[in-house]
């Protein structure tokens, strides 16, 4: 096959057939195929799009490309939980444990965070010792023994997704909705789970700001998990504030910890417990989505998802007792207080903002090479809905860095206040598949 | 500036501005933005197009890439043609002498055939000695002296087309007009001429078989060459026949100067008498075209335009004994004669299935290392409009190959014979600019 003209197919909107898109796939992933056809490529599917079809075939070319890790021998249906990405977004953290200590077996690929957005992995590595890489037959015993394990991607598991990610990111050809799904799809379906939970986000934190952009992204993930004979639910979660309160490695598995004793923030209750429900309802362990969620809370309460949480981090190496006494997590040089300039309703957070401020207190990365400061981040103290007084705590900053007044004003501006009583964000806003 | 957004606002449509484009070109030329990168903005721009402000600034980029040679010194107005290549299209050897017979000073840059197309270089270096690699200071001694020097792109002028056109031919981004333009017009602006004549040919042996694709592409470089102040004009020219009777190097070499001798077939005397008057107008040495149109038909009888060939060969170190004395070109091996099956007349002709006959019996390239056998080609003996009987010669090819017969069904093909009488094609079907 003459890759130029596979390329013209599709610069003319042509749909490729299975063996075109295998072809390029393995090629590229061998490097006979090089990058820039590959560049040419993405950018005539970023504008021309790909048919349900050959969205399917990309995801399947995509698997192939590596290895697919084998959890058959464990028993039960194996569930996994994606989510798009946000800010303050510990829910992997709680709801893992959650699912895995009512029975389910989840097998997770997790990713680092860059620019505004968090990632599970870094989250996980601010407790000393906590290994994110596993060989994938130590995975397969995590998930067997504790029916939870976390690890990051490895060059054995779809390696085409790693070339074009990269690829991706230098050429323009990042917001492409088939795209975005093959390459979250993939690396979920080479985990070998049975069932996925997307959670897709919209909003100022999210990858998408706009709601639609997120239900056509979930839609199109939905389509290719069916496609593959796995069965795939999304729910599309509001990012229009961050999730929780605490933004920052350590100040969000600290989060996480409190909430996994049964004091979490309402909204991110609301989120794992429903999340929760329909994986568990997936997996086949309840039929009733509702007295899935009874248990899930009991969960929380009973203290049986904090010693699955405790099991979790212990299998995978890290010092558990910084689990059992979280005050042991170094603490920021600098506390900063954020205090309000006005009294009023607080309308709506600008949560990419938040992010981005919790990036320069040292919790995140602009570039892929920088390092993290896992004691620094943002507690929010306000949400959408509350209403604050002049001089009252909006929220507070932890860093080591010198010099980062600069950002108590745009984190103050990042709160909308308004004269109005305002309302509480709905969490989740639909459920799709 | 950071080439992702850059690209990423070419994929959302937008007009790029004369810095960006300016960046990139300048890094694409010194090798800081790599062919991923471009390959993924060429594909946007393919798909999004280009406006007018646009192509003209990526030209100028272009140009200003390499050197722009200095031909300030040389008196009058200096004019080039150029032709999108066809079948037979020895143009620029019978025009190129005509014009500077009469006092025009043609500073020419021309190409190598690829596939079914001839280039003007070949054509050349088929006579022994002949030396299109001049400096650039020659070449402006060439203009100087003989009013006509025909050389190959070199790595002084325009490097950045060079890098462009090599990457779009693998990566699918050939089929664009802004780019095609670009390309062209920064090549011909590029060796310092103050008019430019453009000869844009569509039908089966030409890059556009649509004739509205060919004016468009002549209108976009018309365009260009106004923005830059260069007194820009194109002619449409029908590719549905070869032009003239010959196709192939020496055998094009040959028909040239016969057609210099005043014996030329109609169409290409057509073509560089009308192409000539232009020329020659836009030099303003004639400021009646029809007055032009006599002198350019008298050189070709009284033997100045045949004298100016000479002395043109001459200065590019070619021996002009083969030009006194054509019989002298090697001939090829085999001459197999192609007979009609059938009594008609000629409707079309297939050019393109000629021009590939002639690069299968050795006359082209079908990649860019192979060579090329100067003596190789086909003559046709009957073009559309004339009576043909059963058994009569329709053309004759000639080879050094072995195992050639089954071109001669293909041949015969591509000679369209019904019963009803026809009509000669018209050359030129349009002027623009």
């Amino acid at each position: 096959m003459f890759v130029p003209s596979i390329i013209i197919k599709k610069k003319r909107g042509e749909e490729l057939s299975k063996e075109e898109i295998d072809f390029l796939i393995q090629g590229y992933t061998n490097n006979t195929i090089p990058d820039y056809q590959m560049s040419s490529l993405l950018m005539a599917i970023c504008l021309k799009g790909m048919s349900e079809k050959e969205t399917a075939y990309l995801c399947q070319a995509m698997i192939n490309s590596g290895e697919v890790v084998d959890l058959s021998n464990i028993e039960g249906l194996k569930v996994d939980k994606h989510s798009t990405g946000g800010v303050g977004d510990k829910t992997s953290l709680v709801l893992g444990p959650m699912v895995a200590s009512l029975g389910g077996k989840v097998a997770k690929l997790s990713g680092r965070g860059l620019g505004h957005t968090g990632g599970t992995l870094d989250k996980l590595e601010s407790i000393p010792g906590f290994n994110i890489n596993l060989s994938i037959a130590e995975f397969k015993e995590a998930v067997r023994k504790v029916g939870l394990a976390i690890i990051g991607q490895t060059s054995e598991l779809d390696p085409a997704d790693k070339k074009l990610y990269a690829l991706r990111d230098v050429t323009g050809t990042v917001d492409c909705i088939p795209l975005i799904a093959t390459s979250i799809m993939s690396k979920k379906l080479s985990t070998g789970t049975d069932c996925i939970l997307l959670d897709v986000k919209y909003g100022s934190g999210a990858f998408f700001e706009d709601i639609n952009d997120s239900i056509e992204l979930a839609k199109c993930m939905v389509k290719i998990g069916k496609n593959m004979n796995k069965d795939t639910k999304a729910i599309i979660s509001n990012m229009n504030q961050p999730l929780g309160n605490a933004i920052g490695n350590s100040l969000e598995v600290i989060e996480a910890i409190n909430t996994l004793h049964g004091n979490g923030p309402k909204d991110l209750v609301d989120l794992v417990v429903n999340a929760g429900s329909i994986m568990l309802v997936q997996a086949k362990i309840y039929d009733d989505i509702n007295k899935a969620k009874i248990d899930l809370e009991k969960s929380l309460k009973d203290g049986s998802a904090f010693n699955k949480f405790v099991e979790f981090v212990k299998q995978q190496g890290g010092d558990i007792s910084y689990i059992l006494d979280p005050s042991k997590f170094p603490k920021a040089k600098y506390t900063i207080e954020v205090l309000s300039k006005k009294e009023g309703y607080v309308e709506k957070i600008n949560t990419i903002g938040i992010g981005q401020a919790s990036l320069y207190l040292g919790a995140g990365r602009a570039k892929k090479e920088d390092s993290i400061d896992y004691s620094a981040g943002i507690i929010v103290n306000k949400k959408p809905g509350d209403h604050v007084n002049e001089g009252e705590l909006l929220a507070t900053l932890y860093t080591n860095k010198e010099d980062t007044n600069y950002i108590i004003d745009e984190v103050i501006n990042d709160f909308v206040i308004v004269n109005n009583k305002t309302n509480k964000l709905n969490v989740i806003d639909e459920v799709i598949g």
